[in-house]
Protein backbone atom coordinates (compact mmCIF):
# COMPACT_ATOMS: atom_id res chain seq x y z
CA UNK A 1 0.00 0.00 0.00
CA UNK A 2 2.48 2.33 0.90
CA UNK A 3 4.95 1.22 -1.97
CA UNK A 4 1.72 2.17 -4.31
CA UNK A 5 1.03 5.87 -2.11
CA UNK A 6 4.67 6.36 -3.67
CA UNK A 7 4.22 5.19 -7.01
CA UNK A 8 1.34 7.82 -7.39
CA UNK A 9 2.86 10.39 -5.46
CA UNK A 10 6.17 10.00 -7.99
CA UNK A 11 3.60 9.74 -11.15
CA UNK A 12 1.74 12.76 -10.23
CA UNK A 13 4.44 14.41 -9.21
CA UNK A 14 6.02 13.75 -12.57
CA UNK A 15 2.73 15.03 -14.50
CA UNK A 16 3.10 18.35 -12.65
CA UNK A 17 4.80 20.21 -15.59
CA UNK A 18 3.93 21.13 -18.78
CA UNK A 19 7.64 19.83 -20.76
CA UNK A 20 7.22 16.29 -18.68
CA UNK A 21 3.57 16.41 -20.64
CA UNK A 22 4.63 17.30 -23.98
CA UNK A 23 7.02 14.53 -23.97
CA UNK A 24 4.52 12.01 -23.20
CA UNK A 25 2.41 13.33 -25.38
CA UNK A 26 5.28 13.19 -27.76
CA UNK A 27 6.11 9.32 -26.50
CA UNK A 28 2.35 8.33 -27.07
CA UNK A 29 3.27 8.71 -30.99
CA UNK A 30 6.20 6.50 -30.74
CA UNK A 31 9.55 6.04 -29.13
CA UNK A 32 12.01 9.39 -29.73
CA UNK A 33 15.74 10.44 -28.97
CA UNK A 34 16.16 12.30 -26.41
CA UNK A 35 17.16 14.84 -29.24
CA UNK A 36 13.28 14.12 -30.76
CA UNK A 37 11.93 14.97 -27.27
CA UNK A 38 13.90 18.38 -26.86
CA UNK A 39 13.59 19.85 -30.17
CA UNK A 40 9.52 21.73 -29.54
CA UNK A 41 10.70 22.22 -26.02
CA UNK A 42 12.48 25.71 -25.42
CA UNK A 43 15.12 24.05 -22.86
CA UNK A 44 18.94 23.50 -22.64
CA UNK A 45 19.66 19.90 -23.07
CA UNK A 46 20.93 19.07 -19.40
CA UNK A 47 17.49 20.59 -18.51
CA UNK A 48 15.78 18.12 -20.94
CA UNK A 49 17.82 15.29 -18.86
CA UNK A 50 16.47 16.44 -15.55
CA UNK A 51 12.78 15.99 -16.88
CA UNK A 52 13.39 12.58 -18.33
CA UNK A 53 14.97 11.39 -14.97
CA UNK A 54 12.34 12.50 -13.40
CA UNK A 55 9.93 11.08 -15.77
CA UNK A 56 12.18 7.73 -15.44
CA UNK A 57 11.87 7.72 -11.77
CA UNK A 58 7.75 7.66 -11.98
CA UNK A 59 8.24 4.77 -14.79
CA UNK A 60 6.45 6.55 -17.28
CA UNK A 61 9.38 6.32 -19.35
CA UNK A 62 11.99 3.87 -19.98
CA UNK A 63 15.07 3.85 -21.85
CA UNK A 64 16.24 1.20 -24.39
CA UNK A 65 19.55 -0.33 -23.29
CA UNK A 66 20.68 -1.65 -26.53
CA UNK A 67 20.30 0.48 -29.43
CA UNK A 68 22.98 3.17 -29.57
CA UNK A 69 20.60 6.36 -29.44
CA UNK A 70 18.79 4.74 -26.47
CA UNK A 71 15.46 5.52 -27.23
CA UNK A 72 12.33 6.81 -24.82
CA UNK A 73 9.60 4.67 -24.94
CA UNK A 74 6.23 5.72 -22.80
CA UNK A 75 4.99 3.20 -20.12
CA UNK A 76 1.28 3.02 -20.52
CA UNK A 77 1.02 1.62 -17.03
CA UNK A 78 2.10 4.00 -15.08
CA UNK A 79 -0.77 6.31 -16.37
CA UNK A 80 -3.28 3.72 -16.12
CA UNK A 81 -2.52 3.73 -12.64
CA UNK A 82 -2.92 7.58 -12.10
CA UNK A 83 -6.50 7.26 -13.70
CA UNK A 84 -7.41 4.22 -11.84
CA UNK A 85 -7.00 6.25 -9.30
CA UNK A 86 -9.00 9.52 -10.18
CA UNK A 87 -11.38 6.56 -11.65
CA UNK A 88 -11.87 4.77 -8.43
CA UNK A 89 -13.01 8.36 -6.87
CA UNK A 90 -15.41 8.73 -9.80
CA UNK A 91 -17.33 5.41 -8.65
CA UNK A 92 -17.99 6.78 -5.29
CA UNK A 93 -19.03 10.32 -5.96
CA UNK A 94 -21.15 9.00 -8.69
CA UNK A 95 -22.82 6.02 -6.34
CA UNK A 96 -23.11 9.28 -4.05
CA UNK A 97 -24.74 11.19 -6.80
CA UNK A 98 -26.99 8.33 -7.90
CA UNK A 99 -28.32 7.63 -4.31
CA UNK A 100 -29.24 11.21 -3.72
CA UNK A 101 -30.96 11.25 -7.21
CA UNK A 102 -32.84 8.37 -5.90
CA UNK A 103 -33.53 10.14 -2.57
CA UNK A 104 -34.75 12.94 -4.41
CA UNK A 105 -36.77 11.24 -7.03
CA UNK A 106 -38.73 9.31 -3.97
CA UNK A 107 -39.41 12.45 -2.52
CA UNK A 108 -40.75 14.20 -5.15
CA UNK A 109 -43.16 10.88 -5.66
CA UNK A 110 -44.45 11.03 -2.26
CA UNK A 111 -44.87 14.96 -2.52
CA UNK A 112 -47.07 13.50 -5.17
CA UNK A 113 -49.27 11.41 -3.73
CA UNK A 114 -49.49 14.35 -1.00
CA UNK A 115 -51.62 16.24 -3.49
CA UNK B 1 -3.64 27.18 -23.56
CA UNK B 2 -1.20 28.55 -21.28
CA UNK B 3 -4.21 28.85 -18.66
CA UNK B 4 -4.70 24.91 -19.39
CA UNK B 5 -1.59 23.93 -18.62
CA UNK B 6 -1.19 25.82 -15.12
CA UNK B 7 -4.38 24.35 -14.13
CA UNK B 8 -3.21 20.78 -14.97
CA UNK B 9 0.40 21.84 -13.04
CA UNK B 10 -1.95 22.85 -10.18
CA UNK B 11 -3.62 19.89 -10.26
CA UNK B 12 -1.47 17.03 -10.48
CA UNK B 13 1.23 18.92 -7.89
CA UNK B 14 -2.09 18.63 -5.39
CA UNK B 15 -2.70 14.60 -6.46
CA UNK B 16 1.30 13.96 -5.33
CA UNK B 17 0.69 13.41 -1.76
CA UNK B 18 -1.10 10.71 0.14
CA UNK B 19 -2.49 13.10 3.02
CA UNK B 20 -4.28 14.86 0.38
CA UNK B 21 -5.27 12.25 -2.14
CA UNK B 22 -6.85 10.95 1.24
CA UNK B 23 -9.12 13.80 1.84
CA UNK B 24 -10.09 14.20 -1.63
CA UNK B 25 -11.22 10.01 -1.22
CA UNK B 26 -13.16 11.15 1.83
CA UNK B 27 -14.82 14.20 0.01
CA UNK B 28 -16.24 11.89 -2.66
CA UNK B 29 -18.08 10.56 0.12
CA UNK B 30 -19.77 13.68 0.97
CA UNK B 31 -18.84 17.28 2.43
CA UNK B 32 -16.86 17.26 5.55
CA UNK B 33 -15.51 19.74 7.90
CA UNK B 34 -11.55 20.41 8.52
CA UNK B 35 -12.10 18.42 11.94
CA UNK B 36 -13.64 15.35 9.97
CA UNK B 37 -10.97 15.40 7.20
CA UNK B 38 -7.99 15.49 9.37
CA UNK B 39 -8.93 12.74 12.04
CA UNK B 40 -7.59 10.00 9.90
CA UNK B 41 -4.37 11.83 8.89
CA UNK B 42 -1.32 11.56 11.61
CA UNK B 43 -0.75 15.53 11.29
CA UNK B 44 -1.44 18.80 12.90
CA UNK B 45 -4.10 20.96 12.07
CA UNK B 46 -2.19 23.73 10.31
CA UNK B 47 -0.75 21.28 8.34
CA UNK B 48 -4.07 19.89 7.30
CA UNK B 49 -4.71 23.44 6.24
CA UNK B 50 -1.52 23.52 4.52
CA UNK B 51 -3.01 21.02 2.31
CA UNK B 52 -6.39 22.32 2.12
CA UNK B 53 -5.24 25.11 0.71
CA UNK B 54 -2.91 23.46 -2.22
CA UNK B 55 -6.17 21.65 -2.70
CA UNK B 56 -8.16 24.43 -2.82
CA UNK B 57 -5.67 26.67 -5.03
CA UNK B 58 -5.74 23.58 -7.79
CA UNK B 59 -9.79 24.37 -7.45
CA UNK B 60 -10.35 20.47 -6.43
CA UNK B 61 -12.21 21.46 -3.48
CA UNK B 62 -13.97 24.21 -2.42
CA UNK B 63 -15.18 25.45 1.14
CA UNK B 64 -18.78 26.71 1.94
CA UNK B 65 -18.92 30.49 2.82
CA UNK B 66 -22.41 30.22 4.64
CA UNK B 67 -22.59 27.68 6.98
CA UNK B 68 -20.10 28.27 9.88
CA UNK B 69 -18.46 25.03 9.57
CA UNK B 70 -17.89 26.01 6.49
CA UNK B 71 -18.14 22.40 4.89
CA UNK B 72 -15.50 21.29 2.14
CA UNK B 73 -16.59 19.65 -1.00
CA UNK B 74 -15.19 17.97 -3.81
CA UNK B 75 -15.04 19.86 -7.16
CA UNK B 76 -15.17 16.82 -10.19
CA UNK B 77 -14.23 19.30 -12.72
CA UNK B 78 -10.48 19.86 -11.73
CA UNK B 79 -10.53 15.76 -11.19
CA UNK B 80 -12.26 15.47 -14.64
CA UNK B 81 -9.81 17.92 -16.51
CA UNK B 82 -6.57 15.32 -14.67
CA UNK B 83 -8.66 12.10 -16.35
CA UNK B 84 -8.78 13.93 -19.44
CA UNK B 85 -5.36 14.73 -20.19
CA UNK B 86 -4.14 11.18 -19.62
CA UNK B 87 -7.52 10.03 -21.62
CA UNK B 88 -6.29 12.11 -24.83
CA UNK B 89 -3.19 10.95 -24.54
CA UNK B 90 -4.54 6.99 -24.16
CA UNK B 91 -6.18 7.83 -27.43
CA UNK B 92 -2.93 8.39 -28.91
CA UNK B 93 -0.79 5.49 -27.55
CA UNK B 94 -3.70 3.32 -28.49
CA UNK B 95 -4.46 4.23 -32.05
CA UNK B 96 -0.99 3.58 -32.83
CA UNK B 97 -0.75 0.51 -31.23
CA UNK B 98 -4.04 -0.32 -33.73
CA UNK B 99 -1.91 1.18 -36.97
CA UNK B 100 0.53 -1.28 -35.44
CA UNK B 101 -1.64 -4.27 -35.54
CA UNK B 102 -3.07 -3.57 -38.66
CA UNK B 103 0.28 -3.72 -40.06
CA UNK B 104 1.30 -6.86 -38.35
CA UNK B 105 -1.79 -8.42 -39.27
CA UNK B 106 -0.98 -7.43 -43.29
CA UNK B 107 2.36 -8.42 -42.81
CA UNK B 108 1.19 -12.31 -41.99
CA UNK B 109 -1.53 -12.40 -44.58
CA UNK B 110 1.43 -11.83 -47.18
CA UNK B 111 3.82 -13.94 -46.01
CA UNK B 112 0.96 -16.43 -45.87
CA UNK B 113 -0.26 -15.70 -49.57
CA UNK B 114 4.20 -16.37 -50.65
CA UNK B 115 3.87 -19.98 -48.63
Amino acid sequence: MVKYEAQLDAIFTALAHPARRTMLARLGKGEASVGELARPLDMSLPAVTKHLKVLERAKLISRSRNAQWRPCRLEEAALNAASGWIEAQRTVWESRLDRLEGYLHGMEKSERKKR
